[in-house]
């Protein structure tokens, strides 16, 4: 069997997500649609990522073993040429033999937009949450570095979804206020490892603080609390974008 | 009655248009439907340039004559709370009695937004024609100079849909390479009327040269043969915005 990576960019808003379900639009469904159409190949596809409804990836990384000995660029063309408009598969390297992407990733970067303009941007609506009341970026910021480096993050994930292991390691997290192409506030996030829903419990604590509502230092004290009622609300899908996922090839 | 000018953005592609058409999703339809609800009026609304079916708006004009005396701000927010997400009210503002958005127009700025990366960009694929050649935006800047000025158009109007004078002024356009928030060109033709198409048809004849499958001189002698299919063909819907337009008050 040969071994490849395959980097993808979505547009998640038609998908009920990542994972595979019978009878609904899913990305690994399409996937492997246009693999079996490339390949007549009925395969199994895994993703560092499994993202959620409404959640877009500029760089989702998949791993897939084939039997097809077309060059990489072959296949890329190919697939993208039978992928539907939103999925675009945005390379295919060669994979070390036995290549799990959410095992062997080393981090993972992602980014959450928000529209904190008055009006709500017609254009923006699938892609950023709207949040009518301005907030403050910077208090968001300061806020947010008491989350930086390996911590238990359970206060951060969803219930319901407990996992053996709630210590990660957030590497960096950046909140900047950007007005190209709009108005609206950016945060970045990346860490070895997240918990389900993390990201988006990370953005609704954060802007409990950025709307006036806590005070920064509440956010240490939500992460030390180890408890999911002590953090903010989880933010709403559509704002997330997977940026990028590193290997150590 | 009441005149007021309402400035619109709308995210054109769930739309047929924004002419009302029964049965149908349109733009008009659903301001009609929103200022309805707030006021009980049953009225028909014009706009400063009835956009086509996928095309967008980033400040679309209508004129609205009304009986409900409520300031300004507040229709502003009642119809924005009934409005689908992909319109808004950017504004409303007291108009001259009798305002007609088309006939009382100055100018009307368009822009178009070409993805000529070698990949699709699932996020743009509604807002962009992707065009998978890279193309020469320096030759099609020059070559639309030629345009600029008064002239007879109609080699730029989609035929069928003759009008009796075809004559408009161009008063700019631009060509240029933008790398953020993607790779792409962005054309924006500035004039004081539009013909059916108009700009549709010449990014389509810009492209021609773009591509290197005319000299930039070739737009010259199109424009002069005044003839539709002495120019290109027309370009897809979906990459148009209005972006603006002008009135003397």
């Amino acid at each position: 069997m040969r071994s490849l990576k395959l980097t993808l960019a979505y547009d998640g808003t038609h998908y009920a997500g990542w994972q595979y379900q019978p009878d609904r639009a899913t990305v690994q469904g399409a996937l492997e649609e246009a693999i079996w159409q490339v390949t007549r190949e009925r395969t199994r596809i895994r993703a560092s990522s499994r993202t959620d409804a409404g959640v877009h990836a500029l760089g989702q990384v998949a791993g897939w073993e084939t039997e097809c000995p077309l060059p990489e660029a072959v296949l890329q063309r190919a697939l993208n040429a039978r992928l539907p408009d939103d999925v675009v598969v945005l390379d295919v390297a060669p994979a070390p033999a036995g290549f799990h992407p959410t095992r062997d990733a080393l981090r993972k970067r992602y980014r959450y937009v928000i529209d904190d303009g008055p009006l709500r941007n017609p254009f923006q609506r699938a892609y950023s949450w709207h949040f009518r009341t301005r907030l403050d970026a910077e208090a968001m910021g300061r806020a947010a570095q008491s989350l930086v480096g390996r911590h238990d993050f359970r206060s951060f994930e969803t219930s319901g979804s407990p996992r053996p292991d709630s210590v990660r390691t957030v590497e960096e997290i950046v909140v900047r206020r950007e007005s190209l192409p709009a108005e609206r506030i950016v945060v970045e996030v990346q860490a070895d490892g997240f918990l389900y829903n993390m990201v988006r419990a990370i953005v609704g604590t954060l802007v409990e603080v950025g709307r006036g509502a806590r005070q920064p230092a509440w956010v240490a004290s939500a992460l030390a609390a180890q408890c999911r009622s002590a953090a903010g609300p989880t933010a709403p899908p559509q704002g997330l974008f997977l940026v990028r996922v590193d290997y150590p090839f």
